[in-house]
Order: C-alpha cells, then sequence, then structure tokens
C-alpha cells in the first residue's frame, strides 16, 4: 500500500507511526537523565553468581539508609543468605539466626520513616485514578503517592523495604526485602522503603520458593548464600556499576508515561487510556 | 490488662479480635464454597515433577475454552515445553517450534473473545477505585472489569491467557501463558483470558528468566519440557485434583476483602482503607 503514498505524505506517515514506550526510553536526549550516585548503589553477590543492584532512597528514609550504608561498610551481609522466598510477594534477605550483633553505628530502632509531609517534596502527579491512595506519582525517580498531606514510597515490582517486628520501629535495615509479584500496596506507609532493584532482579524472583510459613525456607540448604553486599563508592572504579534513572519531571518521561497508557504498539487493538503507577516502572540505564 | 476486665466485657473483646482475611477463609462454612468442574481443570506436569493446576473459564472465553478442552484431550501439549518466562510479565508454554499441526477440532482462529456485553452477566463490584476500568469487581468468582457496559477478565497474578499474533483472532489456545508478575492491565481487552492458576504457580514463577527478546529462552536446553497436560475429567479418579472457590457474590467474600483492605492483623499500623482487585485473590481451597 505504501507504494501508492506521494512523498510528502509518505514522510508524514512516518513521522506518525506509532511510537512505544521503548522507542521513547531508546531515544531519550542525555538530558533527561540523572546519574545515581555511587554512595546510593548497593551491589549484592550471590553465591550462584549472580549480581544484584539496588539503588538506595535516602531523601525518603535517611535514618534506616543510613544504617544500610554502615552494614555494607562493615561488610556485615557477607556469609548471610536469602531466608524467604514467598510467592507473588517477597524475597527477604538478612542474618538467618536473627542474632548476628549489628555494627556499634547502627541505630537498632531507627523511627518509623513510612511517610512525611509532602508539602516542599518534589512530585509529579499521575494522570489518573490509584486504588490506594488520593494522588499518585513519581518523586525524584521514585514511584510515590500522596494521602492527606503526606507522601510515601510505594510497594511496586522490585521495591525494596525493610523487615520489621510487630511494633513499628523494630527494622535496622538489617533485613531487607524485594517486591517479587503484584504490588502489595497494603504495605504502604507500614513498612520503610528503602531503594529498589535496579538490575539483577530476576536473581531473586526466580528463586525456589520456601515451603515454610510465609515463605521461609526450611532448612539451611535451601538457603541462598550471599557473598557481599557493598557500596558501589566503596568498589574499586573498574568494578563499580554506574546507572542513570530517567527524570520524572520531564516531558520525556510524561511522553514515556502517556505511551505505557496508550499503546501505539501494533500489538495492541485497545489501549488502556490509562496507567498505575507501578506499570509505568521509571527508567533506568547503564551509563553511557 | 485483660484481667481487669469483666468477664461480659471480655467476651466482647474475643469477639472483637482482629480478624485477618486467614481466618475469614479458614473459617468460611460449606455454603461459601463452590466446587470447580473437573472439566474445568486442566493439569500440567512438568519434567522436574511439578503439577500445575489451572481452572479454566469457559464462560468468558467458551470457544478458546473449547480449543483447549480438545487439545487437552488429544495430548497435544505432552512434549512441548515452557519457551519464555519474562520477568514480572509472563511464563508461556506450548510448540517451541510453532509448526506442531493442531488437531481437526480445534479452531484455528476463534472469535477475540476478549470482552462481552455486562448486561445480564453476574457482577458483584469492589467498593473502590480502579486505576484502569470503571469498575472493578467480580464476575461468578472471577476478577472482572466493567468499562463501557461491556465486561472483561481481568490480568491479575497467575491469570492464564492466549498467547497470539499481531491479528486479534490469532491465538488458537496452543500457546499459553501465565501472569507471573505485577498485574499487566494494560493486556485487558486485548488478549483472551482463558483461566487462572489455582495451584502450583511458583512451579512457573521460579523458572529462569530467559535471555532473549522477550524473555524466550535462547537454547531448546532452558526449556522446561512438559510431560502432560490433562483435563481432570479425564484422569483416573484417584490421581484426579479437585478443587472449590469462593462464591464472589456472598457474605463471606464480602467480609474477606474488607479484610484485605482494612488489614487488622497486629503487624498493620495504617490499614489501606482500599484494595485493588488484584490484591483481594479468590481463595480457593481443596475439596474437603
Amino acid at each position: 500500500m505504501i507504494a501508492f503514498l506521494a512523498p510528502a505524505l509518505l514522510a508524514i506517515t512516518a513521522t506518525a507511526a506509532p511510537v512505544g514506550p521503548t522507542d521513547i526510553v531508546q531515544q531519550a536526549p542525555a538530558a533527561a537523565w540523572v546519574d545515581i550516585p555511587a554512595g546510593d548503589l548497593l551491589v549484592m553477590s550471590l553465591e550462584n553468581g549472580r549480581r544484584v543492584v539496588i539503588q538506595l532512597a535516602p531523601d525518603a528514609a535517611p535514618v534506616h539508609v543510613a544504617n544500610i550504608r554502615r552494614l555494607a561498610e562493615a561488610a556485615w551481609w557477607d556469609g548471610t543468605s536469602v531466608n524467604r522466598v514467598q510467592d507473588n510477594y517477597v524475597t527477604q534477605w538478612g542474618d538467618a539466626t536473627e542474632k548476628k550483633p549489628l555494627p556499634d553505628a547502627v541505630v537498632a530502632a531507627p523511627p518509623a520513616e513510612y511517610e512525611r509531609p509532602a508539602n516542599g517534596v518534589a512530585f509529579t502527579p499521575l494522570n489518573g485514578r490509584d486504588a490506594y491512595a488520593q494522588q499518585a506519582g513519581w518523586s525524584n525517580g521514585w514511584p510515590a503517592a500522596i494521602e492527606k498531606g503526606r507522601v510515601s514510597l510505594v510497594h511496586c515490582y522490585g521495591m525494596v523495604g525493610v523487615g520489621r517486628g510487630l511494633a513499628p520501629d523494630t527494622g535496622s535495615g538489617a533485613e531487607l526485602y524485594a517486591v517479587n509479584g503484584h504490588a502489595p500496596r497494603h504495605l504502604d506507609r507500614n513498612i520503610a522503603l528503602v531503594g529498589r532493584v535496579i538490575k539483577g532482579m530476576d536473581a531473586l524472583s526466580s528463586l525456589p520458593r520456601g515451603t515454610e510459613a510465609l515463605g521461609f525456607y526450611k532448612t539451611a540448604e535451601e538457603r541462598m548464600p550471599i557473598t557481599s553486599i557493598r557500596l558501589a563508592s566503596s568498589m574499586p572504579a573498574n568494578q563499580r556499576p554506574a546507572f542513570q534513572v530517567m527524570r520524572t519531571d520531564g516531558a520525556v518521561f510524561a511522553r514515556y508515561v502517556d505511551a505505557r497508557a496508550n499503546r501505539r504498539d501494533a500489538f495492541f487493538i485497545r489501549p488502556a487510556g490509562a496507567v498505575d503507577i507501578c506499570n509505568a516502572t521509571v527508567p533506568v540505564r547503564p551509563r553511557p
């Protein structure tokens, strides 16, 4: 059919060709990206050779993130393990005995850094309904929500949180989990979210599920040993991963979200016309 | 403290004790449950010894489900494999060559059974917002949504759909997938949903992710062979699984959904006050 088009029309057709979210990310200019500081990157090495990279969220949970940095600097997680994999919920790691002493500098009972006043916090609203909060959106690159004037990060796939006991302030940051299924948004504002997996999430999501209550492994042999967890900033320069995250307050990201909500790829018959906060994952790429 | 309460008050306190969703499911009377017909259960056996049970949804996609039953009766999937595992998206299985002839009775190009008029279809609305549709809810035990007077099943975790090409009617049912991550609701009304995994989902979600585009495996060796797929109704009675699903139009289910939205378990500090359609998974249990 295209052979019948006049050259001018052909050019218009080419310009108007469907643009999917992937195209927008691939074509995004350098200004659409922000470097992630090496001090915000946590690198977990598993015994099976897999590496998982986590971006920390110091603005959302400063005391917890300070703890996590201290634990990494003390090599505290080396020799611990992944102890719990509950299907469609979380993959959790730390000291299986729950008795390993914390380094002195770690605050054993941090405050409940679950939400903070929205006033003064950067926030780009999502144009659409959210099932849980008055307003979903993004805050400096993070999926977030505002409810009653307070902003919190939200439990999307791959988000990393701090395991805790029943009291709201018992999680030091030594026990961490990553969401491995449908966003468990009921945990929002009940747990400190401290980051997200930006590379290697499949190394955590494809582990065998534990057969004990809550997906804990029954035997020590089932646990995946953690060789090390380090801050990228403390690694030799030639081993250090470097990533960029897309600015969530810019025009390119707005186009990306719109393309996620209105899929124009040939496969789609009926674009949804909407997208939920956890289906418009903030793009991340290795630093070019 | 409880020692100071008068006996009458103690009884009230006991009655008012926090009741979580699990308690409600465990205490649900027989009348809250419906038997799943054996002809609606698909049993997949993997070479690693794992078994996956899928409940079919004949009301939503009658032609596709009829195809699937014929494929199972013809033992068509025996010797095929899981070919694609894309992280936070889908696990897909079928004939890797895409050239295996279909049994004669299978309709090669079924109609696009993606949605149907809501008028006359049983529907219990979810009391809350949905990011994608005008109204989310449940239809005869299935997560569903209504948009512009038409009802469709929705892509929650574990839901099973029919792989297809670019044309809307190219999926016979021979290529199936199960959602293994956050609900990809943008696929709603774009693909025929034909069922859900009700047992053994972790056997599909914990497989290694494929490294080719879309999570396809690169080599034949990576594929998990499928030993057999059968309808429970065609299996010997002593091997046949039997399950019940909770009625979604009853008072017990309404209490369950409320308890999912307002977690009263001791762990929760701030109940969400809401739940999305894919976080209130319809309870299923083995038939007692």
